[in-house]
């Protein structure tokens, strides 16, 4: 059973495991409360899952540790499971889906994992693991729903409360829900008056589905920017722990993870994997009753791979009014390029790309479509070239 | 006179502007040394400059701390200005071109200065701030070129050595020279053999020429991505101190300065400015004498805007193979486009993006240009790609 002791003891045993992650305060980006961020992005490995599996590692008997341990995760928990098991002098080996990208692959190895590249999806690359422990007699390590790492993940709890000790509220992403699971147990025994939220990605809602139907439910597919907490089913632990000691769970959108993630970027200097960002999203877009209030939102990852950070960065631009695409059907006579280029930096923007097509789709046949790529200030900039754009005759396709 | 008891008392009369910035280990970013960060980009306005401002402003007489002070700057200087006066309830005005970025100007509003927008460039911003010192009384803060101001920047120093008194070498960047002028006076009197290296950016080596070639020497243009030490020419006061105290300067290109902001946020979930990242890419890329040594690289700053951000990780995805983007000649037929594609996918590449000109500039009057863009794994998979369209007879265009 799940026990605070448990909780204290996986503190001092994860000691020489972690980093220290002090609260950090956030820069005016949920200014209707206190925001404080817990950074596990700057976490060893760049996420909190090294402490719950640290801990289930250490847990092993002699003969177990002699065995090794074995996991399935393209994700943290496989770069948690590598290093916890290198640390404590013990063989891993992780299985992946073939289709893993080389990255997560190289970043695995790198904390001295073997892997075992499977071929097909997730599904069969688990399969694959169970299949090995039994044949290998490795331990499985689960990414959540093991009481362990439950408690592995609860230091998280006890380290705020032991900084703050006046928390109002804790906000916590939730995947399979193996870190709120910790955290809020951990909490609710020592500062019972702290309120635990939950937080999940709107195209993955699992947990949030299942505490309010009261009963675990599975879904179809998930889909978000956010694949560290893409989980489709809750734990049975998770599920119990959730249902007892969370007060709330909340959903954020895509266009919330990802303006999330700018904001950290460009107000805290803080790189955050979409997972990581949810609880974030949450305090920013007021989906929680925090209003005056003292608030840690946990920021579990910054495992974000830089594709994937640039695909934010620019849908943020985009919907910011900071890049924009202008469609402009010009009649096909000389100087058109040129006033229209001449209006754009009149008024400020800049061109940072430009598509000429003669055959266009319009009717017209001397009709010419021009694309324009600008960098501008905000939405209200856009409006203002476009504006000035119609004043001198150019038709805007919308 | 500078003196080491200036900088002791500075870094008392700074304690309650500033955020404690603890030395971070870097995680794999130069393996050949033992390399720590000094994360400045964490400060409060998202760097040093508030430490040399701050300073400066605490220094002055009542008589000027009621009449204000001025400033001429469109970056860190100006929001560290603008804090530092706030918190001592001073009155500041920052002068900034009017071509200055609305965000910056934006953020300088949002520390507590009033900004005077500027008809020109920088030069007709600092002579409209002299004559408003002049005609008004204000104190003018110099960016880097002031006893006071580099007494701030060098409280750097102290608290580096303070944290980890065995450091064998700093590394810092330069523009003006205030901040490794305080870091290496304070450095050489506390610790004189370690070590103070300074970086310039290879498109704005005024202060590498001037020491180089022993007097100051003034360059007729900058360009850098790293625009916050884009300075022209060295301050007297700097000049001497770097010229004294510096045991070397190195110079990193464009590219590198890239590759360091980018490593910096896969790696260590952090965001720097291009400046802020040059001292990062002198020991990513071999600059300077550190093998096996204990090394502090300075992180001065993380105000990087992310349309910036943004072309930056286009270049490092782009020179990493991890973007790409193909060219290819197809004959006018149908099905082209379908082999193409499916080749690419064969292949595991992940089209981002298709345009397909019906009018190329090729000879041929029914060859057209299809231009694919793609995300790759590494510069191989984009060979592997080529040579797989190659082998089924597509003309690349390189």
């Amino acid at each position: 059973m799940l026990t605070l002791d448990k909780i204290f003891n996986a503190s001092v045993v994860l000691k020489d495991i972690l980093r220290e992650t002090k609260l950090v305060k956030a820069n005016g980006i949920a200014p209707d409360c206190d925001l404080w961020f817990k950074p596990e992005n700057l976490q060893i490995t760049g996420s909190f899952k090294v402490r719950g599996s640290g801990y289930k590692i250490a847990n092993l008997t002699e003969e177990e540790k002699a065995r090794g341990v074995i996991a399935c995760s393209a994700g943290n928990h496989a770069q948690g499971v590598a290093l916890a098991a290198s640390k404590q002098g013990i063989k891993s080996l992780i299985c992946l889906p073939d289709s893993a990208p080389i990255s997560k692959v190289e970043a695995t190895k790198g904390y001295g994992a073997d892997v075992c590249l499977v071929n097909g999806v997730y599904d069969d690359a688990y399969n694959k693991a169970l299949e090995l422990r039994d044949e290998m007699g490795y331990t499985f390590v689960h990414p959540f729903d093991d009481e362990d790492v439950i408690a592995g993940q609860g230091t998280i709890g006890l380290e705020i409360i032991q900084e703050m000790s006046d928390v109002d509220a804790i906000i916590v992403p939730i995947g399979g829900g193996g870190l709120i699971s910790g955290i809020a147990y951990a909490v609710k025994q020592i500062s019972p008056k702290t309120k635990v939220y939950g937080v999940q990605a709107a195209g993955a809602p699992s947990m949030f589905n299942s505490v309010k139907n009261g009963c675990i439910e599975t879904l179809p597919s998930v889909s978000t920017i956010a694949d560290g907490i893409a989980v489709k089913q809750p734990g049975v632990n998770t599920f119990d722990l959730v249902s007892n000691y969370v007060d709330d769970i909340c959903l954020v959108t895509e266009d919330e993870i990802a303006a999330a993630i700018l904001t950290l970027i460009e107000k805290q200097k803080m790189c955050a994997e979409g997972a990581g960002a949810v609880a974030v999203a949450a305090a920013m877009f007021d989906k929680l009753p925090i209003k005056g209030k003292k608030v840690v939102s946990v920021i579990s990852g910054g495992n974000i791979d830089v594709t994937s950070l640039s695909r934010v960065i620019e849908r943020g631009l985009i919907k910011a009014g900071r890049k924009s695409m202008l469609v402009i059907e010009l009649v096909d006579k000389p100087g058109q390029l040129q006033e229209v280029s001449s209006i754009i930096s009149e008024h400020g923007g800049n061109v940072t790309g430009v598509h000429y097509e003669q055959t266009g789709d319009t009717e017209s046949i001397n009709v010419c479509v021009l694309r324009i790529s600008l960098e501008t200030r905000n939405y209200a900039h856009v409006l203002e070239i476009e504006n000035a754009l119609q004043e001198r005759g150019f038709r805007l396709q919308k």
